[in-house]
């Protein structure tokens, strides 16, 4: 079977979460299989094995499960981009919006040296906001965006189109819906 | 040097984080350096290597990224625990008390089944709080309880003797203070 079909498989779909009319894709169920997982991290690593990757900026709390593993698999730093007030130290902030309202996250002031090349990790892109955002902060140290690596691309929203024309990458997913 | 020393020089104090009064151990600088990421996942692998451990229980978030490694390479499954309501699945909850206040976390309701072997893995032992209401979810599936896995270990706290008091496991970590 393809990965990406061994990916679908696995994720579950959970209706109404977080609310109501919101099918969201559950990727738990891969952490069930560890031999799915290993080929999860060989694919993502694969993907930028050849990018001089300095760093991997991977978003809270998801993003760190694969994030953690790809930064390691590519002996490369892993930064943490957290929501507001959850890093300790000084921070970058960089809000943006969501259906109703705003969020924020943040980086620490002293993650990223200009001229790292950043990649950005998360386990799913849709709108594109915190994506988008994250590449923000890199860019604000004069870090140079190497890409953007997800698990899941929703194609559906607007998210790849978003980062495409923003910053002229096209992002990287193992499955697509 | 000797392991626990360059974690040590490593980890940054913040002081008055979260709140004033608090040296809080920013373990952010350990992910500046992939080689010593290495050398911990390493060691925290070795540590339970033979205890063939069927799950990782990692604590939301800090501890999904060592925990993560350590899952990968104990080649066992990943479990994450939740802060309630993150979990998009049937969730078992917990609650368990702070300061003021109480706080809960939340583990999937199909996330182990009876006899496996689960591991607890968080960066940092300090009350104890968190670890045990992880503990007593585990025993909620009749799940074995098969240790506990920080990177550090604030000693001078009751989280170690209260680990010890009620499951009978010594905690293991890289780092006391």
């Amino acid at each position: 079977m393809m990965l990406a079909d061994e990916i679908k498989n696995a994720i579950r779909d959970v209706y109404d979460y977080p609310k109501q009319g919101i099918v969201f894709k559950d990727i738990t169920p891969i952490f069930d299989n560890p031999i799915l997982v290993r080929k999860i991290a060989k694919a993502l690593t694969e993907q930028f094995a050849d990018e001089k990757i300095d760093a991997v900026a991977s978003i809270e709390a998801r993003g760190f499960i694969f994030g953690s593993v790809l930064a390691n698999e590519l002996k490369s730093r892993f930064i943490p981009i957290r929501k507001a007030g959850k890093l300790p130290y000084k921070t970058r902030s960089q809000s943006y919006e969501l259906e109703y309202g705003t969020a924020t996250i943040e980086i620490h002031d002293d993650a990223i040296k200009p001229g790292w090349r950043v990649l950005v990790h998360d386990d799913l892109l849709a709108t594109g906001g915190t994506a988008s955002a994250t590449a923000n902060l890199i860019k604000s140290f004069d870090g140079v965006l190497a890409g953007f690596s997800f698990l899941i691309n929703l194609g559906f929203l607007p998210g790849e189109q978003k980062l495409k024309n923003l910053y002229g990458l096209q992002p990287h997913s193992l499955v697509r819906y």
